[in-house]
């Protein structure tokens, strides 16, 4: 049986909703036990409902605590959750708490792959081409060496091999133009590292330009510059949306062309809601350790749940360890 | 009268556009002194206007040589305009060649204001409230120190001050989050520059997703992360109206809709074509550089001429000098 601790409390939304999830995903996966933390008299509908255990938890970590709250928040039910991936009791945990406070709390109470220096957060982003890219390190650290940027390179073939099934991930830099030389020392370093990796597939570097075209399969960059990248994406793809609906209704005629219209511009919006593609995966981490987005519908945190389960049925830490054992 | 040089070959489009839009620029502007540089024969309808000066050169650089080529391509009529800004022949200069080969020209053959350790691009982006906001470094530079940081805010400041006429403007740090302490050493260190910075008015960091909302008139960043922002809203923001244009014509009501829209979505896309905005300012140089964009028409190229104008007039490196002086 794979076992994943469910955070079941930290969310926007409270406990229902992954309640909720969690009675779906039961019985769907019937290899799986889930180990659920939070204030049991929240979830006394998952009492006696098998393969699911009850981890009592009365604190919570909220969406507002700083990040450094769960540091002495041991009994909440986010680090009880991530504790109990470090002992052994789970293969996996999922919550949807505050991003900053999961990663936190995995960075202080999880131990990382032996040879990783630098965990980080990866997100996975829609593409024009429907086939999604990974990137990474999407805000984890303010700066890295080339070292590491090489690690989160490993980590994104594996994982787009793995849970995305793409036979031979192409992998790129982020950087200021397509040159060699382009960048810093610190990019032109990692150039260089990725050119010799022969366990990755490597097409040289890309830029911000074409993040969302979907040519590449990894996007490797530092925290600084990928989390730039990734917020500038967000932001500009629902400020652009926001003003076509705007311009279109500041007129009769555009009122209704867009009422015409809604139902392709509908699905578009779905596509770019960076929402729904599930929040960020933390990786570099000896267990899976997956982030369902705060305002997570049950939906939405049953993905988030059956990528935990991929991760740990795929085997990913384990393949990870040996791609960075062999770089 | 203010002399300006104007690069009539190096654009995409060849001398025509640049030919008209300094036979209609010399009829509106009675105080300016044009020297067109370019193949004679090319200028012929110039010979004979007055306050228009024909400077013969016979080589040009093309948008597909290395930036580099200037170095040897001294009889360019973009090498030529830019040296006369240096020997103090013309008051500023004005290109629609590549930009990395026309800022290549600026690095070698005009001095720096004094006091200015490094040149920079600046571009003005689009933003949701039309106010438009001013983003430098966006990419002369791969990395940069926390005073060169805070010469761009200088200059940033100034320049908004008085070409777009914002009384007090509004001074941001673009960071992964807007607290005091996030980001690496330089932007720690440039937080604390910016903010005992007197005479700008810093209100602290700004993150990817608030670029365009046009809430700040300056935005200070390294070339790396402002090459990648600058591009990535580029991307993003052509990517969404590309999928918005196809998912509506992907079925009869969308297309409906899409011809009923097609005034209100036309309006929108100008506004969020970049080309539009006219290309990247050059900053930190002892001349007025404006980079008009490659594929401008005779429109674009005129306002990118007023834009070196208005900047000569307003004597804006004078005030750069003297910003940088007392900083």
């Amino acid at each position: 049986m794979y076992k994943l601790a469910i955070d079941a409390m930290s969310g926007d939304l409270g406990s229902e909703i992954v309640v909720k999830a969690c009675l779906s995903f039961i019985q769907s996966h019937l290899d799986v036990e889930l180990y659920v933390t939070g204030k049991k008299e929240e979830l006394k509908s998952l009492e006696n409902v098998n393969n699911i255990h009850i981890v009592d938890a009365q604190d919570i970590v909220g969406m507002n605590d700083g990040i450094m709250s769960v540091r002495r928040k041991k009994e909440s039910s986010m680090v009880k959750a991530v504790i109990m991936a470090n002992d052994g009791q789970v293969d996996g945990v999922v919550s949807c708490g505050s991003t900053g406070a999961f990663y936190t709390s995995a960075m202080l109470f999880l131990k990382r792959i032996e040879g990783v220096e630098k965990s980080c957060l990866m997100a996975v982003l829609p593409t024009y081409n429907n086939k999604g890219v990974c990137m990474l390190d999407v805000g984890a650290n303010a700066e890295n060496t080339a070292e590491q940027l090489n690690d989160f390179a490993i980590m994104g073939n594996i994982y787009a091999k793995n849970i995305r099934h793409v036979s031979k991930p192409k992998v790129a830099l982020l950087n200021i133009g397509t040159e060699e030389k382009k960048g810093n020392e610190v990019h032109q370093h990692t150039y260089q590292l990725l050119s010799q990796n022969e366990n990755i597939h490597f097409v040289g570097n890309i830029e911000g330009r074409e993040i969302l075209l979907g040519d590449v399969d990894v996007i490797v960059t530092d925290g600084f510059s990928g989390n730039i990248a990734l917020k500038t994406c967000e932001g500009t793809a629902s400020l652009v949306m926001k003003m076509i609906k705007e311009s279109m209704l500041s007129s009769t005629r555009g009122k209704l062309g867009a009422l015409l219209a809604k139902p392709s511009l509908y699905s578009l919006k779905d596509k770019f809601d960076y929402k729904s593609v599930g929040g960020a995966l933390m990786m570099g981490f000896t267990k899976a350790v997956v982030k369902a987005h705060g305002a997570s519908d049950e939906i939405a945190f049953e993905n988030a749940m059956d990528l935990a389960y991929q991760m740990v049925k795929q085997d990913v830490v384990s393949q990870m360890k040996e791609g960075l054992e062999i770089k």
